[in-house]
Parts: C-alpha cells; sequence; structure tokens
C-alpha cells in the first residue's frame, strides 16, 4: 500500500483549471435514462419523471476523515462514493447521478488526481451512476473530497428513519466491527514502519478487515434484495458512525425503544480473532467501530417468514415502546442503556 | 468589518456533532412544495413532477476563496449560497433547495458558526430555497463550505452554454468589475490595518463595489424578466471568472466566434475611479476580474426589440462564425484576440 515515489509526475498547474476538468471529465460516461446533461455547463440537468428524487451530500478532510499514510488514492475516491450511494440505499432508493467537487493542494502531481478519479470512476461504474458535475479547485490545506449522491424512488417506496413501530424485528446487513479493526491494523503497522521502513507488514490473516476499511461496498444489493422477497422496511438508516448510535437515531425518530441482543450481532470471525489479538471487545467494537456501511432497518413481524434465514439479513432484536428505553441484552441476560458511543468527530482534539 | 472578538464564546464541541446539526438545523424552514423531506434522515426527498431538474456544487476553501480577516462571516454564509444560486439560474431555471456542508476547525466557537449560518439562512429565505441536507465536520485545516443547489425548469426552457449562433446578440445583465475592486480596496485596507491598527478606514467612496465583493446578489430576478419578456437566450452563463474566460466557454461550446465592444461593457462609476485610483485599466478588470455573479447570454437579433432600452440588460457585442475568431473591439476600433486571464485557482502558488 506505499506508493511509489518514482512515478512520472505532471504538475497540475501545467494544466490549468479548466485543462484538468476537461483531462478528468473526458472519458465520463452517460448511461442512466435520467442524465440529460451531464459535466460542461453550469449546472446538470435531471429528469425523473414521476419517481421522487433524493438527495445527500459528504465532505472528506485529510487527516480527519482519511490518511494518505495508508490509504491509497485509488480506495480513497471509490469509499467517498460509497459513503454516499449507502446514504441513498439507506433511503430504499436506486443511486443515479454524483457531482464530485476536489480540492487538492500543489503537492499532488497530476497522477494522483488520476489515481482519486480512477477509484471515483470505478465505483461510479461498478454502481451504474453518472457522474454530472462537482468542482475542480485548489486547496492550501491538502486534500478535500466533497461528493453528492442523488437517487430516485417511487414515492412509496421511500423508508425513512421514524416508521420503526414496538415489535417490529431490528434487522442488520452483513457484519459489524470489520471497517473499525481493518484502521487498527492499518495504524499499528504505520507505526511499525516508521521505526523500520524495511519491515514487509504481514497483513494476510487481516486481508477481510482491510478491504472493509479501504473499499467498503454500499449495499445496493439490499434494496434490490428487499424488493425482490417484497419486503418494505418500517424504518431503515446506514451504518455509518456504529450500531449504537444508528439504533438510537431510529429509537428516537420513531419514537420506540428497542432490545439488541449481544449474541445475535454478526461478526466476522476475522473481526473477533483481531479483537482477541488487540485486547478488545468485539462487542464494543460492533457498537461503536464505525465506517461498515451496512443497512439497518426495522421490519414487522409479518415479514419475518420472508427474511427467516436469508444469508444478508439478520435479526439483532426488537423494537419496543418508547418508554421501556433503549437497551443492550447481553450474553449473560443482563440489560444495560444503549449509548451513542460512536465516533463523533467535532469531539476530536483538533 | 472587524468582528468583536469579546463576545460569548461557546465551545462547539460542548454541544457534539448532532448537537450542534440539531441546534444549526432547528429553524430551517421548508417552503418549497418540492421539498418532501428535508433535514434529518440519510437523504431529503424530492419531488418535481413532470419538471426537470438543475444541478450544481461549489467548493469554498478558506485561503484560497476567501480571507476571514475581511470577509464577514454572515456574508460569507450568504455569498456562498448566492455563488451555487448563480448556476442554476445560468440554466435558465428557478432555485429550489441548497445542502450546505461546512468543515470547521475547534478554534471556531458555536457564535461563529452561527454567524455563518445567518448568512446562509437569510440568503435561503432571501431567494426562496430550502436547505434540506448537509454535512458538518470537524476540520484541521480551517473552515471549508461545500454547497450544492437544486432547481427546476420545464425542459424547453433549458438554457446551455453550446446554442449561440452567429449573428446572435451577446448580452450581459448589471455592471462588471465590482467584486474585483472591492477586493482590492479590502486587501488595501487589511494592509493599512496590519501597520495601524487604530486606523479607521474610509470606505465611503467604495460602498457600491465592496458589497459587490462581500454581498452579491444572484440574479434570480432575470430568469424572470426573460420570461416576462418573453424572451428565451440562445445561450447563457454566469460570470464567476471574469467576462472574458466566460465568452471564451459559450463561443467554444457553442463553436462560434464573436466580437465584444470594449466601450459597450457596462461598468459602474465607483469601479472606474477605483481602477484609476489603483492605475488599473477598467477594460482588463472587467474582462478577468471575476465573481460578479452576473449573467451573460446570447439572444437571437429578432429578440432585440423586446430587450432593448431594458437597464438590466447591456448589448456589449454579436457572435460570429467560429473561423472568424473571438476578438476585442477596442474604442480604438482595434481587433484584439479574446484571452482567457481569469481568475485561475490552480495556477495560483500554494
Amino acid at each position: 500500500m506505499i506508493e511509489d515515489k518514482n512515478q512520472e509526475q505532471t504538475k497540475i498547474s501545467d494544466l490549468g483549471e479548466f485543462g484538468l476538468i476537461d483531462h478528468l471529465t473526458k472519458s465520463f460516461n452517460i448511461k442512466q435514462k435520467s442524465t440529460i446533461k451531464g459535466v460542461g455547463d453550469d449546472a446538470a440537468v435531471l429528469d425523473f419523471k414521476d419517481k421522487k428524487i433524493v438527495l445527500t451530500t459528504d465532505l472528506l478532510i485529510e487527516g480527519v476523515h482519511f490518511d494518505l499514510s495508508y490509504v491509497p488514492l485509488k480506495h480513497l475516491g471509490y469509499k467517498a462514493v460509497m459513503v454516499n450511494l449507502s446514504d441513498v440505499y439507506a433511503m430504499n432508493a436506486s443511486a443515479t447521478q454524483i457531482t464530485v467537487s476536489i480540492a487538492l493542494s500543489n503537492r499532488f502531481p497530476l497522477e494522483a488526481i488520476e489515481e482519486l478519479y480512477a477509484g471515483i470512476e470505478l465505483a461510479a461504474r461498478n454502481y451504474d451512476v453518472d457522474i454530472v458535475g462537482g468542482d475542480t479547485t485548489s486547496s492550501n490545506k491538502g486534500l478535500i473530497i466533497s461528493i453528492s449522491a442523488i437517487g430516485e424512488v417511487m414515492r412509496e417506496d421511500v423508508v425513512y428513519r421514524s416508521g420503526a413501530k414496538a415489535n417490529d424485528l431490528l434487522v442488520v446487513t452483513g457484519d459489524l466491527g470489520g471497517a473499525y479493526m481493518g484502521l487498527k491494523v492499518l495504524e499499528r503497522e504505520k507505526e511499525v514502519f516508521k521505526v523500520d521502513p524495511n519491515n514487509q507488514p504481514e497483513l494476510d490473516p487481516y486481508t477481510y478487515i482491510i478491504e472493509r476499511q479501504l473499499k467498503p461496498e454500499a449495499r445496493k444489493d439490499i434494496v434490490k434484495l428487499l424488493k425482490n422477497l417484497d419486503v418494505k422496511p418500517t424504518s431503515m438508516i446506514d451504518i455509518s458512525d456504529g450500531l449504537s448510535s444508528e439504533i438510537i437515531h431510529l429509537c428516537k425518530q420513531s419514537k420506540v425503544g428497542c432490545d439488541l441482543y449481544e449474541d445475535k450481532i454478526p461478526l466476522d470471525p476475522q473481526v473477533i480473532s483481531t479483537c482477541e489479538e488487540f485486547k478488545i471487545d468485539s462487542t464494543m467494537i460492533a457498537l461503536s467501530g464505525g465506517e461498515d456501511y451496512e443497512l439497518l432497518m426495522t421490519v414487522t413481524q409479518d415479514d419475518y417468514p420472508k427474511i427467516k434465514g436469508n444469508p444478508n439479513l439478520t435479526v439483532i432484536g426488537h423494537m419496543t415502546t418508547e418508554d421501556a428505553g433503549m437497551h443492550l441484552v447481553t450474553r449473560d441476560n443482563a440489560k444495560i442503556a444503549l449509548k451513542a458511543q460512536g465516533w463523533n468527530s467535532l469531539s476530536d482534539p483538533e
């Protein structure tokens, strides 16, 4: 993951702003029928006919949301798109377009930005979204990425955070905690590299969790799966900050409580073994780790037969009345209050 | 314009990320019929029925696009919205929603961010757009603002950059060069203030141009005016980088040339007098100054009677065939090639 510093380098200032934009956007293809006009004018023009649109946006800052010393630029570009598509899927919508704004300092040669865009374009291609606009500018502060995503959905299919009812089942996709433990491993390797740059890291036992951190995949497939199963969740949210924090969002916005069962939380064996190695409690990591980009939803009890046994969907608890509160039911059957211990970027020291 | 440093200060970390977002968004009102769901879920939900939508985005970085030593935060918030609305109007569309993402370092107290949001909200209120989403995060690099704007338009009303034909008239709104000369005055006062902090700046002769720099207004009125006049421009762009650069965009994308008449370029008397004071050529400032956020358009000769004499619209030239090239016709009737000397952020030194 250490970049080759000897590759050929082109100064971005040689191209100029318009030259850079032309260079980066010339390979963008339009595939969505709803895209009437992509890049190249004051704004993109889109047509969704009778569908509703969903709109979401995210801002990623070097040194706060990513560290280029262990995140390859191509992966960073890919992940920046995933973060936004995940929000679109959490509305039960299909993602259709993104805009990409990048600010970068002169320390980045053209080839670095091409790497970043290669990741963005790969994500757009894999997820069938058009890149329809954006902004490229200079920065005196490293790399900043701002992506907005648009999706389309029939009005009756929109799923908000606020529709959960008491007795609904709490369901999560995939498994949790991997992205955070992947980050822990990468941070450790960075420290080792500082001490001995010739040390080749032994990352084989961590491939799954490192991929969860560096190349997460948004759950486009789940929106399709739910449609095929004829299940409309009563509420849904994506897991960016950690399971605990997201459950609290659903409960507060739906005005319900919940019982989450510790022994039901899906964990990959690599997460469990790495947690043991780092002497961290794996439940705590699943609850607070963040960046998993799985979907958390509630479904009615009536829909249980439809989701039962599906390898993508795990029932981890059920909703209760608001006054019953939000609880984790531990393996030894103790009930403890759920707390949002998710990654809270604003309380980090500067 | 110097902020009172003694005002009460609240640390943002006391609120936390979610607390801050709640605090900032609680006063947001929804006014647009197309806004079904604003802030508070994974994404906003919008419904434009049979209208097309336009989408644009911009990224503003402290130290590159603004300098907080002479831009009050409230004005900065207002201007950040204008920059995006201007792009929507340049498509001949109505602006309907914005998303606002802010990254800020701990050096900003809550009161500073409230000032910034006050400007953003004032802009949204004045221009009838809903704030429907965004992201608030920490920054280790000062203040970063990313705004996306959405607008709606009937398909037959969309105006691109690419529709100009030879013999079309080149028309500009308002007057040019003010924003740049306002910046020059503010930069000079900053230097004076550094030498003598007790010196009270004498800004009366510069009120118009300083307002053009600090509180530009996007030309929402022009979209309405054109509709009332029953004029659909053949091409349109907003003037963010300077007249010269924008004319070249229209010509290149429309595959036409143009003759721009120096003596027709609209200049405010304050721009002329300040240019004289700074010993700068006012034509050069209009051509290359940037940040005027006026609209530049082409209209057919047939529409000339409809726009003739309108105080908002000035005919400054006409389009020619592509092989005739792009020219400035000077006051002494010399023809010189137009060059894009607009503000090119990527060639600035870091």
